[in-house]
């Protein structure tokens, strides 16, 4: 077997020749991409671009533009946060399974990871108040990837009031917020919550690279702001002033998109059920994580022999499962499936 | 006095009515801009655009795409450079004076800063040998920021010697390659050498951030590569797709760009050995650095006082200097020496 080793080997991958349920690119949302013109020369403001920052503060009652820092994509957030909250020995609380670049981003900001094995895809309240005081944070991400589910109101409560009450920062990876099929979205609130976002997933703006910080603690955002001044300077213009742009597009469109992607979901979760695997019904985000017995050698002999990429349960912490992104059209998924299906009968 | 306390208070910063000897951020090339469109939507490669890879081959001899890493800019070149080669407890060798981030970025990896002293800007070989020996590396920057000064070809000779036969990584800040007034730039080649570029100064596109690092050691390459993956993922694409596009810039119209800039240089150099101050000749790259006392008060009362930018020695490892940046226009240089002078005999 020619064991496949992350999720890197694919991306970028944009051969059509392969079907994949790898990366989360959606393509729902029908926002015209127009040419863009550098407005000035010269380098931006490296907490980002006022115009793009008082955009996003009308979003979030009570904000101002000071609030936020424009990064390259959520990546570069996530990564930021992790460097401007580090403390020498501590430890981050990840839920198990996660995104798969958490573990190496606490790893590089030289922390350590702590683990809180989640039940099903949730978050059960008492570990988490066990589990997070050795800690100085945790990442919480919801709608959830790989696991598509929707973390509770009471769990959402809980954090609230550990973080404030503990002083515990949170890192909130928010990218899917878009993708909430469970209702309004919820955003936990507070001095030690950081949240990160991304303009990738609601906009079709993945190869751009925008996102942002939000936080309210002052401090905490001008230590990133002198973090990225030597790390990567401004976000790139031409990317910001699109994101500016995006932000006007009109309400019910991205409710559109998110009723497309969910009723793709549940089309693609029926099927699977029907292949007799065992998974969660989607919640949120755009992936869904069957349990797979030797899925490493599953998401080699698909791509290599059926030309279809899934990603390694492995990747996420969670060996014997694989990981399938629905953001990719109905085809796709119809031709996709069945070769599933083929390999599976075999 | 009112103390500014670093570049990043001017960054960003374009009101009309300063005149700023602050950022290098040159305006002589006459590239044209072109309005950008996204050629594909979803995730590029996160080494860099096949395309971009290639036409840089091309300038290197013997080299592949596979040498490079397309970077948002230089800084997070160096940044994902830094974290690749990160040891724990080791040091990097950073000359002194040295470009104000170095110092930074060297201590967001984790690693710890030693100095060796530059004599009037320039290395000496026997400080060099004797100081990299308790290092795992140097930072090494010629043309140098902030003083302009182009090490000499023996020195780069001992230090490719030092390097191969120590093991001892070279972090090669080469952004001002374009800007070399002592004859064809030179580069330093080896196993150990990981030389990062930037379009930003080269063709003016300080805001776009795109840079690369060009490395010829495989294992390094893919450590970086996997860094990025987890930290900010592929450059923006459109950025890339610019800077593919300028690559094919006129070889002519690079020459001529140096020639101004080097003309404007000796220009300011002289005024300013008028003006009784005692500075170096510039060599390369585009900036002035005379002795000045009690700096950090005059880069107060200049800014505050008479509406001129000038940077702080102190930021830069040399304090009672300051630093002056002659990309700007030449009506710029002489309202603002004009003011200068003004202040200077008040």
């Amino acid at each position: 077997m020619k064991e496949i080793l992350g999720p890197s080997f694919f991306i970028g991958n944009h051969n059509d020749d392969i079907i994949s349920f790898g990366p989360g690119e959606p393509d729902l949302i029908s926002i015209e991409h127009p040419p863009l013109s550098l407005k000035r020369r010269g380098y931006g403001e490296v907490q980002g671009e006022e115009d793009l920052r008082s955009a996003l503060s009308c979003r979030y009652p009570g904000s101002s533009p000071d609030n936020f820092i424009i990064t390259n994509g959520a990546s570069e957030a996530l990564d930021l946060s992790l460097r401007a909250i580090y403390t020498p020995h501590a430890k981050i609380l990840i839920p198990r399974p996660y995104y798969s670049s958490y573990l190496d981003c606490v790893e590089l900001s030289h922390m350590d990871n702590v683990f809180l094995e989640l039940q099903d895809g949730r978050m059960i309240e008492d570990d988490v108040e066990k589990a997070i005081d050795g800690c100085i944070g945790m990442i919480f991400n919801s709608p959830g990837n790989p696991t598509g589910i929707v973390q509770s109101s009471s769990v959402m409560d809980k954090i609230e009031k550990l973080s404030q009450e503990r002083k515990k920062y949170i890192i909130s990876d928010d990218v899917y917020e878009d993708f909430d099929y469970s209702g309004p979205h919820r955003q936990l609130k507070g001095e030690y919550i950081i949240s990160i976002h991304s303009f990738s997933k609601s906009f079709d703006m993945c190869g751009h690279r925008v996102g942002y910080i939000y936080a309210t603690n002052k401090e905490l955002i001008e230590k990133i702001v002198r973090i990225k001044a030597c790390t990567s300077m401004n976000t790139n213009l031409l990317a910001q002033d699109f994101a500016c742009q995006v932000l006007e597009t009109d309400k019910e469109k991205m409710v559109t998109q998110s009723q497309e992607m969910e009723k793709k979901g549940l089309y693609m979760y029926e099927r699977l059920k029907d292949l007799g695997l065992e998974l969660w019904k989607p919640e949120g985000a755009f992936y869904l994580f069957p349990k797979m017995e030797d899925s490493s050698r599953v998401v080699s002999e698909l791509y290599y022999d059926y030309g279809v990429i899934v990603y390694d349960g492995k990747w996420f912490g969670a060996p014997n499962r694989i990981r399938l992104s629905f953001a990719t059209s109905r085809e796709n998924i119809d031709k996709g499936l069945e070769k599933l299906g083929c390999y599976l009968n075999r």
